[in-house]
């Protein structure tokens, strides 16, 4: 396949612009860590445990990087307590209470966020009556309906559509390609390319004259500071609304149904399906192609191990997996169980 | 997060445009319906058992929502004989047979669906052999290829795409940023955004020279009054079509592979996958996430609980559930059976 | 529903141009296949075992469509050896080693792929920066960001956006409203619509003030010949890279999450899902809607049962079904036990 080396650096300068080299000390502090080794060491940029160069740094987090961390040629790793020890010999450390916080952190400071320009495409379509707040950003072929108003500092990303009425708060980012209606999100959010927010949900009412339509008269609601995946569909509400409290980070293909309701802080995984009028707690984390049943609760803190099936209530603080979903640990003796109900047969 | 009321109405008048008030006799006369109370008492607006003021009317359907009820401050109810004793002593009944269904139409009461605009934007890449009726709307942005025939009523959401040859017949409403190639879609139709309809199905065959690409030369056939939710993809045949049958309702981000026919009437819920050249008979219903196999036969009214996999033939009016996929009530009894085993291992 | 047929052929001349009448001997001779019965007889068409005229040509690979087969009224067949002694009595028979392998041949000779034509619409926004080589179709309302480049013979379709500084070798096909970012793509890749590559992964750090969003510095990139189905998304590495190595080939709506690694000549059917960091071999074959766990690695040629849940590591050549997924055949003898246990219990 082609080159797809960056030459000296793991972090390509086609699409990130890179800030600073930074001194260890300055990166020590910005990430309240210890340094053991020379605090005035010039970092030029991030990498890998792995790829890591001599002026580079890297961290270590993950439990299953051992083997990269132990053989790194990164010159600065963030790292916590447990690992100083360890550390190969010439690495300068910054010891840190959480290294996956404080890379987190790094990476901004090497690469902070685009600041948002202010631009709106002669291409863009913007009805009369929309309210566009100062320094916003309007991608090309853009369609924004009447009465839509977006705040301060968003940006709409090219080929995207907003239908009439839509409020987009501040500082908010809508990707390229996708579509918004009848929805009022909040600030700080990012949306991602391909989310479709607002369209009509599953209603049908069987009649004697066939399937009627149930006109779908609910809005979304997004909070503030709401990540929601590429391709991700939010249907509005029947007449409750559907909605997505602040904080709470979407993956990927989700589908979260009419008069869905999430709280706050919750992380949704990648293809995670939720059927109507269920109500999910706040600090939720749910995996990977889970799926709910309508109309039930779902308490705060609950952790739903991905591809569960969720078909009933679920008090605070639960743990569960499998389909239908169970508690963690019985779901692991199920399967224990019958691994070894069917061992014992093959003999 | 930011404010989300709507003063004293429930639906948002930013996005649903309130026909009438009506007098409860005009109510219950549409509906069917047997008044209990004032018959000339003034409805507003539509609203929940749980948030509707006294001049809004709501409805009980489903018995989770008994307490909201019970307490409901609605001024007049749509709801079904057996509940008409417990009412609220102040709330005005209409008895009907069916109260979802009456819900239904009483919505389309107070919000009738919009009517097509005659509009075509100037915007539009319209190709000069397209045949478009008198009466469509097409939104800003769109492309329409070669030999595009769109009938009256129709409209095309801004941004998106219409390939080559399909043609849409009347009244069909396909929303933004969706993309329709090698297809033939009928009357009446409801395609949400970002819809994916007639490209490539998953066809490969090894070779000695490795994998060759199978040319899919088929179409994609949907007949009248078919929803088609939010990014769900339907390929186009491998040579014969891929057929979805009248009054058919697919949910948000279902996959329909090549060569799939789906019969009339059938309900197919959000993240449902249906693998190539399976055919699903009439009146079938279909949960959430559920897969299954292709080249197989799903008989008519055959009821699949989510998640399901379904890998074999079931005859007509089979209710299915499990991976895979079993009788429901044995599901049920291997669900069960393996609970208690392991719940007794535990003591 | 509307009137689907096409007369006398098969195939749509609305959407695919046919080439030739071909003689069976030069159909016989591009597949390299040996003919039973007249070798000059004219070939009009294609079409299957069941609707095939006699001036068609069809084939016989799954044994599924063997009753089609023995009465099919197609002139001339496709077939394998062991088909050949059960074949109606008049029709024309080319035996080839691989069927499948032949008809994918045979359906190229009658409707060869369409050239791309050389094409910049009016419409569409291009970077004064971005570099197109001659012979690009660059469609209507297409997006191009800065420092883009696009390789000879390549095309984008209708309303697609593709971000700064995105590299896509020669004869690669982006589909319509598709959006790449962060991407360098290889040769002769088809990438379907509604595709989005390139945005941010699902990278979060909690924190004790909330939860850090985790800065995504990878790119993703896509070797040659590699398919990637409509709506599906794959996200860019959070410091490596996202990558999808030669001749893989992935269905509609597939999740790769960030820093995933996808072997050569893979297959990933549809709805399945990849979480971040997960390396998969080469030769892997996914069923639709399976699950990877992150950070776990997949040897070469692995084969997964439809909608299983994967784990953890598994070695080269494994077959696995089930979730969480256990040896292929286990999972068989743990449903039959559970089965049998069931049935016996309700008798």
């Amino acid at each position: 396949m082609m080159k797809i080396l960056n030459g000296e650096n793991i972090v390509d300068n086609r699409f990130f612009k890179r800030f600073g080299s930074f001194e260890v000390k300055a990166i020590a502090e910005a990430v309240a860590g210890q340094v053991y080794g020379d605090e005035s060491f010039l970092v030029n940029d991030l990498g890998t445990l792995k790829d890591a160069k001599e002026d580079q740094i890297s961290f270590i987090s993950n439990q299953k990087y051992l083997e990269d961390f132990k053989s790194s040629k990164a010159g600065v790793c963030l790292l916590e307590e447990q690992h100083l020890a360890i550390k190969p010999e010439s690495m300068i450390a910054i010891v840190v209470a959480n290294s996956y916080e404080a890379y987190a952190k790094v990476a901004t400071l090497f690469y902070p966020p685009q600041e948002v320009e202010s631009f709106i495409a002669d291409s863009a379509v913007v009805a009369k009556s929309a309210k566009l707040a100062d320094g916003v950003y309007i991608g090309h072929n853009v369609v924004i309906e009447e009465d839509v108003e977006i705040g301060a500092g968003s940006s709409i990303g090219h080929n995207s559509t907003i239908l009439a009425g839509v409020v987009i708060g501040k500082n908010t980012k809508i990707a390229a390609n996708a579509t918004i209606s009848h929805a009022l999100i909040g600030d700080n959010c990012i949306i991602h390319p391909g989310v479709r927010i607002g369209q009509d949900g599953f209603g049908f009412a069987p009649s004697a004259k066939g399937i009627l339509k149930v006109e779908q008269l609910g809005r979304v609601i997004v909070g503030n500071d709401v990540e929601i995946g590429a391709n991700t569909c939010i249907d509005r509400g029947a007449i409750e609304d559907t909605v997505i409290q602040n904080g709470t980070k979407i993956d990927n293909l989700v589908q979260v149904a009419h008069n869905v309701r999430i709280g706050y802080s919750c992380f949704i995984a990648g293809q995670a399906g939720i059927a109507g009028s269920t109500e999910i707690g706040n600090g939720v984390m749910i995996g990977g192609q889970v799926g709910f049943a309508g109309h039930i609760k779902i308490g705060d803190r609950t952790k739903i191990a991905a591809q569960s099936g969720v078909i009933g209530e679920l008090p605070a603080n639960s743990m569960v997996g499998g389909s239908p979903a169970v508690p963690l640990r019985q779901w692991h003796r199920m399967t224990a169980y019958l691994k070894k109900a069917t061992t014992k047969n093959e003999s």
